[in-house]
C-alpha cells in the first residue's frame, strides 16, 4: 500500500489524502488484508461484487498477490467501469439488472468454487484493513482529536473507529439522501433506507454494515448529514483550492465542516479523510 | 505557503506534490519573497505581466500581504484566466496582442507609478522564493541525489539548483519544441527559441532567464528534452495511477524518466517536482 500524505488545511485541520492510494480509493487496504488473512483460503482466487471502488481495490490486491479475481457487476454497469476492472486483470461477470443480483451471483459463485468471497465492507478483515488509514493518520497527526469520514456501507468508519478507539473519535458523514448509519443509530439496528444522492455512486449502500453499526455504537462514532448542494460545493472547493479532483461521496466529509453539520470545539484538532477520486473531472474546469 | 507533501512513487523515487500549493502552482513562493524583500518598496502595490501561473501567484501573494496587484495580459487572454485573476482581487489590464506587449506595458506602468515590478521568473528574489521548494524537499527526503523539474523561464530551476548546490543536483526537463535552457547551454548564452509544444501554456517562455542560465552553468544543472507525445502520456499516467490532474508542462518532468531522456544510475535517489495543476481535466476521464 501507499502511505498517503497528510496536508495541513488550516488551524487544527488536516486532510488525509487517501485518494492517492492505488486505484484511487482506500479500498485496496481492506482487500489486501482479507486476502492475506485467508492464506491458503485465497489460493483458488477471490470473488467480489462491485462495479465501483471496492471492485477496483479487490482486483488490484488480487493481482498484486498473484491470485485470480472474479468481479460481479450488474449488466447495467457502465462500460468505463468494466474496462477499469479488466485493466486490473479481473474477470468481469455481468449478471442481473441491479447490484443485489450481482451480489447474490457472486456469493453463489464463491460457495460453488471455493474461492474467497471478499465483501465490499462487511467483513472483519476488510474493516481492519481500512483501519490502517487511521493508524497512519495517528502517526502523521498524533494530536488529532476527531476524524471526519464519509460513510457508505461503513467499512472505513468501522476500521478507523476501531483502530483509534480511546485515542480519537470518528464522526461519519452521510448524504441526507442516504442516511444508513444515521437511521440505524436512531432505530437501534441497521435498516434499509432509500438511496437518493449525487454521491450514490460511491455511497450507495442501502443499509449500514453490521460490523460498522456495532463499532459505531461501541465507540460512540456518530453520524451527521449533509445535503447534495453542500456536497457539490465541497467537491468544487477541493478543486478550486487544492486542485484535488474527488468523488462527490468523498467531498461529503469536508462538507460537514462547511455547513456546520459538524462544529469542532475550540482547539479541537480535526482530520478529514479524502477517500476517493474515481470521478469524472470534466465539470471542474473554469 | 503550504508545505506540500512528498509521496514515494517507487524504489528511490519520490514526487513532490507542489501542485497542491495555493493557486495550483509553485509561483506564489517567488512572489511572496519578491514582495516581502521589497518592504516599503511594495507599499504602493505590485505590477506583473502574466495570464498564467505567475500572474495567479503574484495576485495571491499580493492579496495575502495586503497590497494592490495589477496584472497585464494580452487582449487575447482567455476569459477563464482573466476571471481567475480577478477572483484573486487583481486589477487586470488587457494590452496588446502578444505577451511581449503586455510585458512592456507592465514594465512602463511600474516605472510610472513606482509600483513594484514582479517578474515571472528572472529576478533574484523570485528565484530564491521558488528555491524553498528545494529546501522543503531536502527536509522531506534528505537522501535525494537528483531533482527533476520542468523548465519554462527557469525560475524554479534557478531557485532549487541554488538552494541544493553541493547537496543534490537538478536536471531541467523541457519540451523538445521549447528548448530554452538546452539551446542556451549549447550556445553558451540565452537565445530565443521558437515555442511549439502542447506544454506551451505553462512552459512558453521563448528564452531562458539570465539568472537561471547562470545558475545552471554554475551548478551543472543540465537539460533533457521530451516530446509532446511523452508529455501527454505522462500527464495521463499521473491521473491513471495517482489521480493527479496536472498541466502538460508539469508532466514533462516525469516524462523524462518514462522515455529514458534521464536514466538514474543504480541506487540514485530521484525526486520529481509536480509543479502545476492549472489544467482543464476534462480529457482525463475514462
Amino acid at each position: 500500500m501507499r502511505r498517503t500524505p497528510v496536508v495541513r488545511a488550516g488551524d487544527g485541520l488536516w486532510l488525509k489524502l487517501e485518494q492517492l492510494q492505488h486505484t484511487g480509493s482506500f479500498k485496496p487496504r481492506g482487500a489486501f488484508n482479507r486476502i492475506l488473512a485467508a492464506g491458503e483460503g485465497a489460493a483458488a482466487g477471490i470473488v467480489t461484487a462491485s462495479g465501483g471502488n471496492a471492485g477496483l481495490g479487490a482486483a488490484h490486491a488480487a493481482r498484486e498477490l498473484g491470485v485470480p479475481a472474479e468481479v460481479f457487476v450488474p449488466e447495467t454497469a457502465p462500460e468505463v467501469k468494466v474496462r477499469g476492472l479488466k485493466a486490473l486483470g479481473a474477470e468481469v461477470r455481468q449478471v442481473g439488472s441491479i447490484y443485489r443480483e450481482a451480489f447474490e451471483a457472486a456469493s453463489e459463485r464463491a460457495a460453488e468454487t471455493g474461492r474467497l468471497f471478499c465483501h465490499a465492507y462487511d467483513q472483519p478483515e476488510v474493516c481492519a484493513g481500512q483501519g490502517t488509514v487511521g493508524l497512519e493518520l495517528l502517526e502523521q497527526v498524533p494530536e488529532v482529536d476527531t476524524v471526519l469520514l464519509a460513510v457508505g456501507g461503513g467499512g472505513l468508519l468501522a476500521g478507523v473507529a476501531a483502530a483509534l478507539e480511546g485515542r480519537a473519535r470518528v464522526v461519519g458523514v452521510e448524504p441526507a439522501g442516504v442516511p444508513t448509519l444515521h437511521r440505524a443509530l436512531a432505530e437501534g439496528r441497521p435498516v434499509d433506507v432509500s438511496v437518493e444522492s449525487v454521491a450514490a455512486d460511491a455511497l450507495g449502500a442501502s443499509r449500514i454494515g453490521a460490523i460498522a453499526f456495532d463499532v459505531a455504537v461501541r465507540t460512540g462514532a456518530g453520524s451527521v448529514l449533509v445535503g447534495d448542494e453542500a456536497i457539490i460545493a465541497a467537491r468544487r472547493h477541493l478543486w478550486d483550492h487544492w486542485r484535488l479532483a474527488v468523488e462527490h461521496g468523498t467531498a461529503a466529509a469536508l462538507a460537514a465542516l462547511h455547513t456546520g453539520a459538524y462544529v469542532p470545539a475550540p482547539g479541537e484538532k480535526v482530520a478529514v479523510v479524502i477517500c476517493g477520486a474515481n470521478t469524472d473531472p470534466s465539470d471542474l474546469h473554469g
